[in-house]
C-alpha cells in the first residue's frame, strides 16, 4: 500500500518541541507515514506578511492528515494567527466535528477531590465549523464614545445536523449510550431552538440512546461536582472551546488533552492538535509536555484506520502515565518522548 | 427616617423556601424594612398569561430594591420566564453591574483538592445588560433543512465603560488590587477589541490597579486548577454568567452563591438573588439551602448603605457556616434559616 502522506504544521512556542516527540512516537510504532513540514505561525508571518496562502492552503488538502501543534505569539495581535491560519484550516477543510475526549486516565491526579477514574470518561463533541465562530459583526464608530460592537452567531440546519448525527453514533457505541446537548436555550433561544429541535428529531432515529439537555452554566458546575453524569456531550463552538478547557482541567491538565478537527466524509484532510496551546511563556525550555501530541496522534492514526497503532500508542501513554506518580516532575519534554517511544517500540 | 421599601419576587420552585428564610432574617437583624410581595413567574403566567405586566414593572421601580428567589418551571418553555420577566427587569432598570461574589468560607467544603481557603477568594463583575443577551437575532426557513438561526451580541462604548469603571473601583478597594478581563479576543475580535480597549485606556487612570487578561477557556481552567490567579474579573454577560456557575461549584456549591443585579447610578431599584435556579425538582421539600439568599440579603442591605446590618447578616453565615461541618446534611431550609435568624437576633 502507498505512504500515508502527513502534513505537519509545528507552529508556535512549545508546537515545534511537542510535534517533534509526537513524530518520535508515530515512526516508532511502525506507520508507512511520510510526513512533509510546513513553516507557518508567528515567525513566517514576520517574515513574509503570510499567514496561509492559497497556494499552501491547495497543497495541504491533497495530505491524508494533518498534525498540528500550536499556533498562537504574543508578538502578533490577537486574532489573527486564530483567524487567518487555525479557523481557517478548520472551515476551508470542514472539519465540523471536533472531537475531544476527556478521559481520567489512571495515575493521573486529578484537582477534584475524591473523584474515582472512572468518573470522568466522556467524549465531547464540539461543532467547528460555525457559530460565533464565524467571525462575522462589525464596529461602527470605533473608538468613540458611541462605538457599538457586534458578533454574529451563525447556526445552519446543515451545520447541526451533521455534527448531532456524529454524536448520536458516538453516544450508541459507548456503554452508557448517553448524549448530552449543552446550550443556552433559556437566553439563546433562536439557536437554541434549531439544536433543541435537531436533538431531538435525531433522537427518534436512535432509540438506544438516552437524551439529555444541560445548560452551559449548569454544565460547567456538573463538570466539578458530578462529572459522572456525562458520557458524550454534543454542543456548539464556543460553549465547545470552554467546556474542552475545563475537561482537561478537570481530566489532570491541559498536558494530556488530545484532539481531532475531523472531516468524517473525507472530503479534505483531518486535522489532529493538542487542546493547549503554543505557551510562549515556557518555549524552548523543554517543559511542555507532550503527551497530549501523542495522544492527538494515536487519534489520528485511529482516523487512518491503523487501530492496532492507534491502541499501541494510547497504552504506551497509559503505562507512562501509571509510572510518572515516581518521576514526573524531573522529566523534560524529550524524556518523556523517548520514555513513550521506547514502549511503542518494544 | 421613612421605611425602606422592598419588593419581594420569590418567583417559582424554592424560590418561594428561600425567600422566606431571607426576609426571616430581615427582619430579626431589625431594619425598618416594609416588603410588598409580588406572585409573578410560572404559577402567574399559567393563571393569566402574563409574565411582566406594563404596570407592575412601572410600581416596582418606585421601590429601594428588590429581592427575587429564582425564576422557571419545565412547565413554561425555556426562555419565556427568563426573557419576559427576569432579564426583563435586569434591562429595564438598568442592571448594568452583575456582581458575584466567588469566596470559600471557612469550613466550607470545595470540590477543589488542596485548595487553601484564602485561594478562593474573588468578585466577579459581570456586565448584565448586553452581549448575547440583547435576544436579537432571528431563524429563517424554521423546520426546512435550510434553516438559519443566528443570535447576535452587542457591545457598546457606553455599556462596556461603565461596567468596566465599577471593576475598577472594585480592584481599587481591596488588597491585592488586580483586575482580570475575561473575553475571547482571538475569536470575537470585534467585541474582544472594544472590551479590552476600554480597560486598556481605564487603566490609565487606576496605576494602583494591575490588570490582566485571560480567555474564557483558559480563565475556566485556572478556576479550577489556579483559582488564586484572581481578585477582581471583568467580563460579558455570557461568559461571565458560565463562570460564576462555575465560581459557585469551587466555593461551596451553588447553595451559597450570592449576587446582585446593581443599578449604580440607582436611577431604578437594584434586584438581589441568589444565583442558583428555582430547583424544580426539590421544590416544596425543605431541601433548598436559603443560605445563598441570606448572603444576597446581605448584599441588599449593604446597597442600602446597611453596613452594620449585612455584616452581621454575613457574620451569622459564617458562624453558622463553621457548624455545619457537624450537623448540616440533617437541617431543612427552615431550620438552617432559623438557626441564622438566631444568630443574628442575638
Ligand atoms: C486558539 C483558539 C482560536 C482555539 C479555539 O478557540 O478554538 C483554541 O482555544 C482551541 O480550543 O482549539
Ligand atoms: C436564568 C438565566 C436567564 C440566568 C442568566 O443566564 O443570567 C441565570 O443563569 C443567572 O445566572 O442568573
Amino acid at each position: 500500500s502507498r505512504n500515508i502522506r502527513l502534513a505537519v504544521i509545528p507552529g508556535d512556542g512549545i508546537g515545534t518541541e511537542v510535534v517533534a516527540e509526537g513524530l518520535k512516537v508515530l515512526e516508532a510504532v511502525g506507520t508507512k507515514i511520510e510526513p512533509t513540514h510546513y513553516d507557518l505561525g508567528a515567525a513566517r508571518y514576520h517574515r513574509t506578511g503570510e499567514t496561509l496562502p492559497d497556494s499552501v492552503l491547495e497543497e495541504l488538502r491533497g495530505f491524508d492528515a494533518i498534525l498540528l501543534g500550536a499556533i498562537g505569539d504574543p508578538s502578533v495581535p490577537p486574532g489573527i494567527l486564530e483567524r487567518d491560519l487555525l479557523l481557517r484550516l478548520r472551515f476551508t477543510f470542514d472539519h465540523y466535528v471536533n472531537l475531544r475526549p476527556v478521559k481520567l486516565f489512571p495515575g493521573v491526579e486529578t484537582p477534584l477531590a475524591d473523584t474515582p477514574t472512572e468518573d470522568i470518561d466522556m467524549i465531547v463533541v464540539r461543532e467547528g465549523t460555525e457559530g460565533l465562530y464565524a467571525g462575522t459583526g462589525g464596529v461602527m464608530r470605533r473608538g468613540t464614545p458611541h462605538e457599538i460592537a457586534t458578533q454574529e452567531s451563525l447556526n445552519t440546519a446543515h451545520g447541526v445536523e451533521r455534527v448531532v448525527r456524529y454524536a448520536f453514533e458516538q453516544a450508541k457505541s459507548r456503554p452508557r449510550k448517553k448524549l448530552t446537548l449543552v446550550h443556552k436555550t433559556n437566553v439563546l433561544s433562536y439557536a437554541g431552538d434549531l439544536w433543541q429541535r435537531t436533538v431531538n428529531r435525531v433522537a427518534e432515529e436512535y432509540p438506544e440512546v438516552t437524551t439529555d439537555y444541560s445548560h452551559i452554566d449548569a454544565a460547567s458546575m456538573f463538570f466539578v461536582t458530578q462529572p459522572e453524569r456525562f458520557d458524550v456531550i454534543v454542543t456548539d463552538n464556543l460553549f465547545g472551546d470552554i467546556i474542552t478547557d475545563l475537561g482537561a482541567a478537570i481530566a489532570g491538565g491541559i498536558g494530556l488533552a488530545a484532539s481531532g478537527n475531523i472531516n468524517p466524509e473525507r472530503t479534505a484532510p483531518s486535522m489532529f492538535e493538542p487542546v493547549h496551546g503554543s505557551a510562549p511563556d515556557i518555549a524552548g525550555q523543554g517543559k511542555a509536555d507532550p503527551t497530549a501530541t501523542i495522544l492527538s496522534v494515536a487519534m489520528l492514526l485511529d482516523h487512518l484506520g491503523l487501530r492496532a497503532e492507534a491502541a499501541k500508542v494510547e497504552q504506551a501513554v497509559a503505562d507512562d502515565i501509571v509510572e510518572r506518580l515516581a518521576g514526573w516532575a524531573g522529566r523534560t519534554t524529550h524524556e518523556i518522548g523517548d520514555d513513550i517511544t521506547a514502549r511503542v517500540s518494544g
